[in-house]
C-alpha cells in the first residue's frame, strides 16, 4: 500500500441498499481512508430510474442507465449488483468478472442457485467476489464462519435470517392478533414485500442457509434441498401455548453435521420453539441473529439488523474495503468464498425429517366430545410418543372443534409422523394437527 | 496458492492455551486443509516445563526449551507467544519479528501496554502480529471491528470482556453471596487466578479497552488512562435493588466517540446497572459479549466464551489460519492491527467521569434515624440531582446503619459527585456512598 491511489467503485442498482452505500461511501469518506490508506470513490452509477431523487447528493459521479459501459469502465476496479433477481444480475456479474472486476453483491437468491458458476468464473478469472450482506444483513457473520471460525469443526448453527418473518412473529406474540392482521400490518409498514412468499414461506432463510450450510461444512448443496416451512399456519393459540412451556416461537434456519467429518446434514427452516431464556429467544423484531457452535470456540452468537438501508450498506461497504485492499495488493482469492476450497465442496446427503429426534409442540384441532383426546393419546402411546404437558383452550359448545396443545417428550420424527398421520384421519380431528419442533440447548 | 506447501508454527508457552492449540491444530487438521489449501504442520514447541503429561500428542513435534532456537528455525513461519507477561514475551516477539516470523499472541496485557511498539516493528520488518485471542476468547470482535464494520463510524461500545467478574457477578446474583465468599468458590473452581486483582479490580478489561478504543476510534491511550473500577465493594443489597430497579449488574468496558470525527473518547470500565431486557444483561457466567453500534450498522452484540482452553485456541488457531495465508501469498499487512493506520492512531483526550451525564444507582450506608434520610435528599436536591426510586432495607435497631438504595433521574456525573462528596460527610452517614452508574439503550 506504498503507492497512494484510489479504488474505483461502479454501482449497478439504485434503490434502497443502492442510496445507502452511496451515502455511506461519501459520509464516512474520511474514517475509511483513515482505515483503508487510500480513497474509496464511488465513480459511476447504473439504473433505469433516473429521475427519483434519493435524497443522495450524486454531483461528480456518472448516472445514467448504461451498465455496460460502467462494467467495462477503466476507473471502476469493483462492481457492486444491487438490482435483485436472476437473469440481469446473474449476466452483469458474469460480465464484471469477465471484465477482470472484483464484484460485490447481496443477492443471496442468485447465489443459492449460480452460485458454483459465479465462483468458479471469479476464480478463473482471478478476481473476488464479495457477498457478506446477502445473509444477516450487516452481521459479519460470513466473515466470521469464514476467518474467526476456521479453526472449527462447526458442529451446529441455528440462524433468524429473515427480519420480516421474525418482526411478524414478535408482533403476533405481543398483540395476540391473527398472522393475517400482523402481515398486512408488516407490509403497510414496508417491513413486508407486496408479496411475502419468499418470507413468510421460509425460502429467503433457505436461500441463506444454502451459503451457510456450504461455508459451514463444505456442503455443495441446493436450496430445494431443503425441507423448508413458513409461518402461516401459526396462531395466538401457538404462542400462548408456547409461553406457557417455557418457549418463543422463532423461524430459525439450522444446520448440523452428522457424524465426525459432517458426511450427512441437517439442514432445515421451520418455525421453532426456543427456550425463553435462550439469547436466541430474545433476539426480537426485524433483527438477525446466528448461534454457531464449533467444537473449540463453543457457542457463539452474532447479532444485528438482518435487513435495512444502511445496516446492509454497512456489509456492502464493508465488502468494498476488502476488495479494495485486494485491488491495491493486485491480488485475490486470499480466502475462499465459501470457505472450503472449491474442490473440498461436495455433495452431502441431508438427513430426512424423519431421523430428527426431539420434543414437539402438538397443535391438535378436534370435536369436543368425551373420549376424543384418549383416542388421540393412545395412538400416540401405541407410537412410543410420551406426553410431557396439555393444555386445552377455549371448552365452550359441546360439539365445537378445540384446539388441544401439547408438548410431547424426546421421539423420533418418524413415529410422530406415523402418530400424526392416524390422528389427523380420525372423524372427530377436524384440521391437520400442527406441529412445531424445539430445539433444546440454545 | 497454487504451489502446495506446508506452513510450519513453533509454539512457545504449553500451557492451558498452547496445549489447547496443539489439540485445535491436530484435531482439526483436515477441516483446516480443507480450507487453507495447505496443512498447518505444528514444528517445534518451546516450554521450561518439559515433564508434565499435558495429554496431547506431541510426537513428531520438536519439543525443548530452545526459544531461540524455535524462532530462528528455518521451518517456523509463524511464531505464537502464549507464554504472558511482560519482558520475556515482549523480548520474544521483538526477535520473532527480526527473524521475520509473523507473530500470533493472546497477551492483552503486553499489547496494551507495548503495543506500538511491537505493531511499528511489523510493519517495518514486513510481518504481521495477530492478537484476536487477547480480546474475548473465542469471539471474533478483533475481526469484526476491523473488517466487518470498517465502512462505519462507531457510536459506542460496551464490552463484558472479563469472564472472572461476569462469573462472580452472576453467581453472587444468583445465591445472595459476599462477594469474599464467590470469589473464593471461583478460585476454588478455576475461574478465577490466586491472584485475582488484574480481573476483580477491572485492570484485565482496561487492557482489552485500549485495545478496543484503538481499532473503535484510532485512538492512541494508554490504559492508565481509562478509568477502571472494579466490582469489590458491591454487595448482595446492590443486587437486589437492581433487580427491583429493572436492571442487571455487569463490569462493563466502554466506549464512545463525542464529537462527529470522535475527537474525544469516552473509555472507562466500572460495575454498570444494565436493562434486564438487553441481550447484554443476560449474558451469564464465564461468557463474554461486545455490543458495537455502528452509525450505518446499527446495534450488534458478539457472544461467546471470553477464555478458557479451547475457545481461546480457537481465536489463535483462526489467527494461524489467516497468517498462514499471508505466508503463502508471500505478503503481509493487509490490514493495519488496529483497524487504522499507524500514522491515523493519535492520542485523543479522554472525557473526564464529571461530564457524563446519566441514571445512577447510589447505596448510602446511614445511622438509622429520623431526619438522615431527609438530609440527604435536600444535598441532593441542591445539586439538581432528582430521586427516581428508594428502597430502604433492614430497618431494625433504631440506631444501627442500614442501606439506603436509590435510583436518580438522569444528571450529571459533577454534579451528583459535589452532592456525594457533601453526603458522605454528614456525621450520620457511617460509610462512602457506593455510586454505580446505569447505561440507557443497550
Amino acid at each position: 500500500m506504498s503507492e497512494r491511489r484510489t479504488v474505483g467503485v461502479g454501482l449497478v442498482g439504485l434503490g434502497t441498499i443502492g442510496t445507502g452505500v452511496a451515502k455511506v461511501i461519501q459520509q464516512n469518506a474520511a474514517v475509511i481512508e483513515q482505515r483503508l490508506g487510500v480513497p474509496l470513490r464511488l465513480v459511476r452509477i447504473a439504473d433505469l430510474d433516473l429521475e427519483t431523487d434519493r435524497g443522495v447528493d450524486l454531483s461528480g459521479i456518472r448516472f445514467d442507465s448504461d451498465t455496460p459501459g460502467l462494467i467495462s469502465d477503466p476507473e471502476v476496479d469493483i462492481v457492486i449488483e444491487l438490482v435483485g433477481g436472476y437473469d440481469f444480475a446473474r449476466d452483469l456479474i458474469l460480465k464484471a468478472i469477465d471484465a477482470g472486476k472484483h464484484v460485490v453483491t447481496a443477492n443471496k437468491a442468485l447465489l443459492a442457485l449460480h452460485g458454483k458458476q459465479i465462483f468458479d468464473a471469479a476464480l478463473k478469472r482471478g478476481v473476488d467476489v464479495a457477498f457478506e450482506a446477502s445473509v444477516g444483513g450487516g452481521i459479519p457473520i460470513l466473515r466470521s464462519l469464514r476467518e474467526g471460525f476456521a479453526a472449527n469443526r462447526i458442529l451446529s448453527l441455528h440462524g433468524i435470517m429473515n427480519g420480516t418473518t421474525n418482526y411478524v412473529l414478535t408482533e403476533m406474540e405481543k398483540t395476540g392478533e391473527l398472522f393475517d392482521v400482523v402481515l398486512k400490518r408488516a407490509q403497510d409498514l414496508g417491513y413486508a414485500e407486496a408479496d411475502p412468499t419468499f418470507d413468510v414461506d421460509g425460502i429467503d432463510a433457505a436461500h441463506k442457509l444454502t451459503l451457510l450450510a456450504a461455508m459451514a461444512y463444505g456442503a455443495a448443496i441446493t436450496f430445494e434441498e431443503i425441507p423448508t416451512e413458513g409461518i402461516r399456519a401459526l396462531t395466538p393459540f401457538d404462542f400462548e401455548a408456547a409461553d406457557e412451556f417455557g418457549y418463543r416461537i422463532k423461524l430459525l434456519g439450522i444446520a448440523k453435521g452428522h457424524g465426525r467429518d459432517a458426511e450427512r446434514i441437517e439442514a432445515r427452516v421451520h418455525p421453532t420453539l426456543v427456550s425463553k431464556g435462550s439469547l436466541l429467544a430474545n433476539v426480537d423484531g426485524a433483527m438477525n441473529a446466528v448461534a454457531v457452535t464449533g467444537d473449540a470456540v463453543g457457542r457463539t452468537l452474532s447479532y444485528g439488523a438482518g435487513a435495512g438501508e444502511m445496516p446492509t450498506a454497512s456489509a456492502v461497504v464493508g465488502d468494498l474495503i476488502e476488495l479494495a485492499r485486494e485491488v491495491l495488493r493486485e491480488s485475490s482469492g486470499r480466502v475462499a468464498p465459501l470457505s472450503y476450497l472449491p474442490e473440498e465442496l461436495v455433495p452431502k446427503p441431508i438427513v430426512p425429517l424423519d431421523e430428527l429426534y426431539g420434543r414437539a409442540y402438538l397443535r391438535f384441532t378436534m370435536l369436543d366430545r368425551p373420549g376424543v383426546f384418549g383416542h388421540i393419546a393412545s395412538v400416540l402411546g401405541e407410537n412410543e410418543i410420551g406426553i410431557e404437558s396439555v393444555i386445552q383452550k377455549g371448552r365452550g359448545g359441546s360439539f365445537d372443534s378445540v384446539p388441544v396443545l401439547m408438548q410431547t417428550y424426546p421421539s423420533k420424527e418418524s413415529a410422530l409422523r406415523s402418530a400424526l398421520e392416524i390422528i389427523d384421519g380420525l372423524e372427530d380431528v377436524t384440521a391437520p394437527t400442527v406441529h412445531i419442533r424445539v430445539e433444546e440447548d440454545l
